[in-house]
């Protein structure tokens, strides 16, 4: 992402534990507000107080609500990333991942998960220890606003997937992923797809109200952004 | 129906155990092939050989392949619907429900669940059944094609009842339905609002392999058609 800042054009491979590689551009991490999705840009009206942007990358909505002067505070699991959202002006940011988040900051009105980022628990037992966690650092009514995706079932490159991990008994969204960069290749993590009954379900058990569902629709008919309540 | 099919203005409606209640027109079950949904008309280009029309309704889809010269049966569980298709002109067209399909027809190698009929077996032990019994009179790579829709999320109005549901302990896309016409009152059925990832999930556990998507997007992002391969 660094190479990216400083003036090139990067690419960079994810590689999923099937062998399955597809390569994206960095840019849409430094997009402006006006070049968001449609969907981004419908949930960003919902925010509101002090603001916790999770995975927040190189820092592109803490920049946008900061500029509007609300308090936001950024955190990401990357020393890389939170390096970046600091040169790039993110006034408040910590390396800091969703299994542990940060204490001692007080407490938000709103924390964001977008860019994919709300399945980064990795896993259903993670992501409800995640949503627990989070109540404690969030007022009631605060709003959980992130952005997953159905499981697999927007493209057919991704359906044999979901199958495979249904062999497995694994949940169906679940990914194994690497990320490949200049030849250098990242550790494997888990990133979790979550449908939106699923979303509802483990609210329910976590004390948090999936109150709205934005889908993207178009090119992603499978993206969405949730939007929880805390109860 | 037949007050559609003899030239009245006719909507049905629908209540929910909540009290949510829907109305809507009986003319989308008469509608000719360059009016149903886009899902539907790029599915039904999938349809080949023998085919069994479940929930057959009035009968347009059987209408639409016997005109073409394939061989169609239709069943429907209510008695009305399957008089109305024979009046139609539906040449086989029998009563039965999807707990108990017809015997003694031979082997089949389409079954075709459009209007949301996918989840017409009502709950998944019911719907896996249902999927067992579909085996016995279907040929290796028959498809079963069939339209469902993602349990609550494309609907503000809802999300309420996904959430009431699990509440419950009751899947979160079962619905709980009866008719209401004219003053008359039908009996309370259950229907099951499924996902592709939990369809996948059913198929892996019975014979069917989900091997496609087709999604309506627009103003039905949660409707989409699946079809099932039988292995």
């Amino acid at each position: 992402m660094l190479d990216y800042w400083l003036g090139k054009k990067v690419y960079v491979e994810f590689e999923r534990d099937d062998g399955y590689r597809s390569s994206s551009g960095i840019h849409s991490y430094f997009a402006p507000p006006s070049k968001w999705p449609r969907m981004e840009q419908e949930a960003m009206r919902l925010v509101r107080g002090r603001i916790l942007d999770i995975g927040c990358g190189p820092g592109r909505h803490a920049l946008y609500f900061q500029k509007k002067g609300l308090d936001v505070v950024g955190v990401d699991a990357s020393a890389t990333q939170v390096a970046l959202a600091r040169i790039r002006g993110v006034a408040q940011v910590y390396q800091a991942s969703v299994q542990r988040l940060p204490r001692g900051l007080g407490t938000f009105n709103t924390a964001l998960m977008m860019g994919n980022n709300l399945g980064l628990a990795g896993d259903i037992p993670r992501m409800r220890r995640f949503l627990r966690d989070l109540r404690e650092i969030t007022r009631k009514g605060a709003r959980l606003i992130g952005h997953s995706r159905i499981p697999g079932t927007w493209s057919e490159d991704h359906l044999p997937y979901v199958k495979w991990n249904l062999r497995r008994g694994r949940p169906p969204g679940l990914l194994t992923l690497r990320a490949r960069y200049k030849g250098r290749v990242g550790d494997w993590f888990d990133l979790l797809l979550i449908s939106p009954e699923e979303l509802a379900r483990i609210g329910q058990e976590t004390g948090w109200e999936l109150v709205r569902v934005i889908w993207e629709g178009g090119y992603s008919p499978g993206d969405y952004v949730g939007v929880l309540a805390r109860r």
